[in-house]
C-alpha cells in the first residue's frame, strides 16, 4: 500500500499534549473570568453564507477570506467573531434581552500570507456588551476590569491597560477646525509608538497641517501622568464643543468606577497616543501592554462603537467589546518561555498493578478516586515495571500508587511522589485524602512562569 | 444604505443563549470525565491538506465533504476526529508517550443532504486510546466505565451500554466454513433491531447460505441473558478456532473488570447482535441506548481497531476509542424535552443600583462577589427600577442585590430570591456565605430533567 505523508497545512498551529493542557488552562481562566461578569457563552457556525458574511467586508479582509461554492451556494469561513455576533444579535433581536453580554471563544480563519507568529486558523477571545438604542458609559469601565482579572489570573502582574477616548481627538481636531481630516490624524497617530514623534510631525505636515495645529496635536498627545494631571492637561486645551465634553465625560466615568472595580493603579493608564486601526470604534478604546515584552504589541484590546450592525439593519445597536487573540499569544508566551509546558496529562495520579493479578484492584482503587473528584490514569500495559514507571515519567504525572501483592493483601497502596522520589504505604483509605491535599497545594500554583 | 438579510446555513446548529448554556454544561461534563480518566486534550485544525486527510476515505464519505482549492492548495475540511488523530499520531509518533490516551471535543464538517436531525456542523466529543504495537485488553474495559461515568454525572440513568466482540462471528462464520462471507453477514446482522429476524433470515438466504448455517447464526444472535448465562451458550458452539476463543476471552476480560470499575449491571449488556457499520473494528464494540428513548440510536459508539493508521505507516497503531455526536444528542435531548433551557446568563447574582448615585457602591460589591467565584450581572443602565428586575426576570437570574440610598449608608444589600419573590436585608460582609451557600445548593441540582 502507498503511505501518504501526514502533514498538516502551513500558518496552523497544533500544539504537543503538555501544550494543549497549558493552552487550555489559560482558555478556561479566559472563559471562566468572562462568566463571572456575567457575559453567557455563544457559538456560532464557522461556515457562513458569503453575502451575509461580507455584507461590510472589502480590502484586505476580503483578500484573505477562505470562500468556496458549493452547489449554488457561496460560503466563507469567519474570519472574525463579530460580525457573526453583528448576524446573530440582528436575527434575534427579539428574543434577546438587551444589554446582550456575550462571550465567544473560537477559531477564526484568514489567509494572511504566512509569516513568524501569524496564524491562518487562531482563536479569538471576545466579549461585548450590545444595547438596543443606547448602553451605559459604566459598561466601557467593566472592561479594563475583565482584562485585569483574566491578566492577573494568569499570573501576569507587569502589564498596563491603556484607555482613551476616540471623541477628545476628534473634538480636539474639530476646534481646529480640521474635522475632515480627523480619520488621517487617527491614522497617523497611531503609529507614534513605532515611528516616534519626529515622523508623525512629518507626516501631519505632509497632509498639510498648519505649525500651530500639528503643535497642537503633539501637545495632546503628549499629555502624560496621573489620571488627575491628565484632566487638568485635558481642560487647559479650554476646548467646549460637544463631542470634546462627551469624552471628557465619559472618561471620567470610566476612570472613576475602576478603583470600586478593583483594578490598581498600576494596571491602568490614560493614553491619548492609542487610536485603534478600526473605524468602528466611537468612543472608549484600549490597549493592554506586557511592560516587559513590548514586542508582543497589544494582547488585549478593543473598545466602545456606536453601530454594531448598520449593514443588517437600521436599528442602532450601540455595544463595547474587547477581544484576546489567545493563539498568538501563546506562541508568543511559548517562545519567551513564560510557559514551561511539562505535564503531558491531566492525571493526578498514576495507578499501576505490579503484575497483572493486581489489575482489578488497580481498577477498583481508580474508580473509587474518580468518584472523589480525582484524575486518575490507570496503567494496565503488561509491561515491566522500570517500563511502567518510566511512562509515569514521561507524561509527567505527579503521583503514582503502585499495587503489589502485599498492598491488595494488607488493602493499602504504595504512593509514589514522583517530584521527590519519597515513597509512602498508605491505607486505602487514607490514599484519597493524601491526595487531595497535594492536589489543592498544586492548585495554588501559578499557570505562568512570570 | 442597502441592508442585508441576516441569515445562517441550513444544517447548521445555532442555539439561543439558555440553549448554549445547557449545552455548555453537558460539553463540560464529557470533557472533565474524559479527563478524571487521564485523557489528555488535543485540538487540530479543522482544515487539513485533502491528499491527507482524504487517503483512506471514498464513496459516500468523499461526496460529503466541503473541499476547495485556495491558491495551488487542496483544502478539506475535517469529517470526523479520527482521520486527524491518526495523522497526528504517525507525525508525533517520536515524542508521544504510549499508550497515547487523547481526547478531542470539536466541529466536524459534512455536507450531507439536510434532513431533520442531521447537521453539516456537529460536535463529536471522541476518546481513543492508542498503542504502539500493542495495546492491552483492559483499555477496552475502561470505554464502557467512562460511558457510565458521562451519563450519569448528565443525570440519564436508563441507558445499556450494549457490548459485543467482532472476533465471535468471525470466529462462527469460520466454524461454518463461511469466513469470505462474514463481511456480508455483520452486514445483515447489523440490521436486525431495524428490520426484524425474518428479514434478516430473509437476506441471509439471498446471499446463498444455508439452512442449518442461518440456523447457527440467528441461535447466536438470539444469545440473551445474564453475563454468566451469556457465556455458557457461547461455549455450547463447541467453536475452538483461534478467533473465536480470542474473542470469548477479550469479552471476558472486558466484562470482569466492569464490577471493579464500578459500572452496575443493569447499564450494560452483552449484545451480539451489535456489529458497528464500521470496517476497520475489529474486537469489542459498543453501542448505547437509552431505554425510554430508542428513536435516539446509539449516543455513544465505538471500539477496538488494529490499524488506526496504515495509510500513513507501516508501524502497527492499534486502538480502542468511543465517540459522542454531541450535536445530534442534544438537538434529541431539546427535542423530548429532557433539557429545559430556562436561565440565560451564568451569573448567581445581578446586582443593581437603584440610581446612578448608588452605581459606584455597587460595582464594589460585584468586584467583591467576583472575588470569591461568585458570577456576578452588575445592571448598571440607567432605567427604572421596574425595568431593571424585568432585565433580571427575562435573564433568570436567581438572585438579585438591590442597592438603594439606605443601603449604601448601612453597608448592606437587599437579596432578593427571584424564583421565592422573598427579600431580606443583609449586613454586606454576610452576602457573600449567603450567596455561596445558596450556589452550593442549587449545584447539587440535575443538568437533565430526568
Amino acid at each position: 500500500m502507498v503511505k501518504i505523508q501526514p502533514r498538516i497545512l502551513s500558518g496552523f498551529m497544533e500544539l504537543a499534549p503538555a501544550e494543549q493542557i497549558k493552552f487550555n488552562q489559560i482558555m478556561d481562566i479566559i472563559k471562566s473570568t468572562y462568566e463571572e461578569f456575567g457575559f453567557t457563552p455563544l457559538d456560532t457556525p464557522a461556515l457562513e453564507l458569503s453575502e451575509v458574511l461580507l455584507a461590510k467586508a472589502g480590502g484586505e479582509t476580503e483578500k484573505q477570506i477562505y470562500r468556496f461554492m458549493r452547489g449554488d451556494t457561496d460560503i466563507s469561513m469567519r474570519f472574525d467573531l463579530t460580525v457573526p455576533l453583528a448576524r446573530y444579535v440582528v436575527m434575534n433581536q427579539n428574543t434577546l434581552t438587551f444589554p446582550f453580554k456575550r462571550y465567544q471563544i473560537g477559531k477564526v480563519y484568514r489567509g494572511e500570507r504566512a509569516q513568524k507568529g501569524r496564524f491562518r486558523e487562531f482563536y479569538q477571545a471576545d466579549i461585548d456588551v450590545i444595547g438596543m438604542d443606547k448602553l451605559d458609559i459604566s459598561y466601557d469601565a467593566e472592561m479594563p476590569a475583565i482584562i485585569y482579572n483574566v491578566f492577573k489570573k494568569l499570573g501576569l502582574s507587569k502589564f498596563v491597560i491603556n484607555i482613551s477616548n476616540r471623541k477628545l481627538l476628534k473634538g480636539l481636531m474639530e476646534s481646529l477646525g480640521l474635522a475632515d481630516k480627523s480619520a488621517e490624524v487617527l491614522r497617523i497617530v497611531d503609529k507614534i509608538a513605532k515611528i516616534g514623534k519626529d515622523k508623525v510631525v512629518e507626516e501631519l505636515v505632509n497632509i498639510g497641517l498648519d505649525k500651530k495645529s500639528i503643535d497642537t496635536i503633539i501637545r495632546f498627545i503628549e499629555i502624560d501622568g496621573e489620571d488627575k494631571k491628565v484632566f487638568e492637561s485635558l481642560q487647559s486645551f479650554g476646548i467646549n464643543n460637544e463631542i470634546f465634553t462627551e469624552g471628557i465625560s465619559e472618561l471620567t466615568e470610566v476612570i472613576n468606577s475602576l478603583a470600586a472595580l478593583g483594578v490598581p493603579k498600576n494596571n491602568y493608564k490614560i493614553n491619548l497616543t492609542i487610536t485603534r486601526g478600526l473605524d468602528y470604534y466611537t468612543g472608549t478604546i484600549y490597549e493592554t501592554m506586557l511592560d516587559d515584552y513590548p514586542q508582543f504589541g497589544s494582547i488585549c484590546s478593543g473598545g466602545r462603537y456606536d453601530d454594531l450592525a448598520g449593514f443588517y439593519t437600521d436599528k442602532k445597536l450601540p455595544g463595547v467589546g474587547i477581544s484576546i487573540g489567545l493563539t498568538r499569544l501563546f506562541a508568543s508566551l511559548l517562545e519567551n518561555d513564560l510557559i514551561k509546558p511539562t505535564v503531558a496529562t491531566p492525571a493526578h495520579v498514576m495507578v499501576v498493578p505490579i503484575t497483572n493479578a493486581e489489575k482489578e484492584y488497580a481498577l477498583s482503587l481508580g474508580a473509587d478516586l474518580r468518584a472523589l473528584g480525582i484524575k486518575v490514569l490507570t496503567f494496565t500495559e503488561d509491561n515491566k515495571f522500570k517500563a511502567k514507571l518510566n511512562y509515569a515519567n514521561k507524561v509527567g504525572v505527579p503521583f503514582v500508587a503502585i499495587i503489589g501483592e502485599d498492598e491488595v493483601k494488607n488493602r493499602t497502596a504504595v504512593i509514589k511522589d514522583m517530584a521527590t522520589g519519597e515513597q509512602q504505604t498508605l491505607p486505602l483509605e487514607d490514599v484519597s485524602m493524601f491526595l487531595i491535599n497535594k492536589i489543592m497545594e498544586a492548585v495554588k500554583g501559578k499557570i505562568l512562569q512570570s
